[in-house]
């Protein structure tokens, strides 16, 4: 049976029309589910107004005790809970999660850096999703996770897509969707609609030494390659307003 | 089986230190149970750091808009992760949850008077809670709900344990443990150790006849008694530091 998965960012959770949006075309989405979500600028915003500074190295936010505070309230209560409900409206019987709830996510507290409480994923419980979802729940993943021992950490919403990902692909076909801000990868960056169709390992190879792949890009899509290795059937990455439409977005997969 | 509700207000939630001794009790009640808690003033604290006035009609808070984010991320957020997490650590599967979660509680906005968004429960789905909990899983209830429109409600936390309790009563044989600031009810209100052991239907006639019983406890007792009548095998009122402790606090029972 085919899983989705779908990873929507901060900017589309930032605003109420445009998440409502997307939640419309998740919930029309076909067989069980599961959304992952970030928070982006919320939570700067809410630093702000609570007279927190955000400290950043090489543009990447420092997830200090003050700020974990702040992305446990945004991330786990504002927005987790803001999806929950308005997915029961649309009929999709969510449950909102962190990695504590259940202990689906366990992560350690990085070491290299000073990035603060901010967690590396050790292990998923594909079980106990696969088990939540055959009852007909529909999880929202909050990007935060837990050591164990009590605490939560911050954990970037890509790495939980491809970790909860790979974690279901020996209970479900998982399709995992990035939604991004362009249709797809593009062939020509100037070019919004030069969106590559299909990705395969061997693709990526040559995209890459011909230099159409580049920067950002790069480690998306070797993630979305280790997730194909890790047993997802394929990985979709594209914009989302087009998460509905068939065909849209670039597919990646091994071969 | 027996099932344990228990219930902590804001002023156990507050202080970490406080907090923690309560998770190890509760940690350590044999068979399945369900925590269900406030927020208190960590909400007023985060409004006013917000520069959110709090608007107060004969006492009790108004949920406003923006009084609504703020409890919304404060409950659903910051107390009820930081407990799912510390739970975990002490080998507890808990899984936090909102009303709107699984749609476990639904309410409808209340109508009367100018109290902004706060909901008073229609239904409490026992059996979806029943569920989880056969699964080992230990549920942990904010103190929101949700209107089934994709409205969350912020609703008072006595009344969710209340009808928790009464919505599992079919599935377990339920003690729903009220955690107090006194060691029970006090035959005198001076004398902290003068704790009246057990409370019937008819002795809570009597005593309130006397006036032994009176202002706020008359309607917590009188809340005690229904879920009472609604299958509930007992309710003890008792104070957080007692309650891993045999025969503590005041218990109510029909007869």
């Amino acid at each position: 049976m085919t899983l989705n998965i779908i990873k929507v960012g901060g900017g589309i959770v930032e605003k109420e029309e445009n998440l409502n949006l997307l939640l419309n075309d998740f919930s029309l989405l076909q067989g069980p589910k599961l959304l992952v979500h970030g928070g982006g600028r919320l939570a700067t915003t809410l630093a702000t107004q609570m007279g927190i500074e955000t400290h950043m190295i090489g543009g990447r936010r420092v997830t200090d005790a003050d700020m974990l505070r702040v992305v446990t309230m945004v991330y786990g209560g504002l927005v987790n809970k803001r999806i929950v409900a308005q997915l029961q409206a649309r009929g999709i019987n969510a449950l909102g999660l962190t990695g504590a709830d259940c202990n689906v996510i366990r992560s350690h507290r990085r070491q290299e850096g000073n990035w603060g409480f901010v967690g590396d994923v050790d292990r998923c419980d594909g079980e106990m999703l696969a088990t939540l979802i055959r009852q007909g729940i529909t999880p929202v993943v909050a990007p935060l996770t837990h050591d164990g021992n009590g605490q939560l950490l911050n954990t970037n919403a890509d790495t939980i897509a491809s970790e909860v990902a790979k974690s279901l692909a020996t209970h479900f076909d998982v399709t995992l969707t990035f939604c991004f801000e362009k249709k797809g990868v593009l062939r020509d960056c100037n070019d919004d609609d030069s969106v590559i169709a299909h990705i395969s390992a061997a693709d990526f190879c040559l995209l890459r030494e011909q230099g159409i792949v580049a920067d950002g890009m790069v480690p998306k899509l070797e993630n979305a390659l280790n997730a194909c290795r890790a047993g997802v059937k394929r990985v979709v990455i594209t914009r989302a307003d087009q998460l509905g439409q068939q065909d849209s977005g670039t597919v990646v997969t091994l071969e």
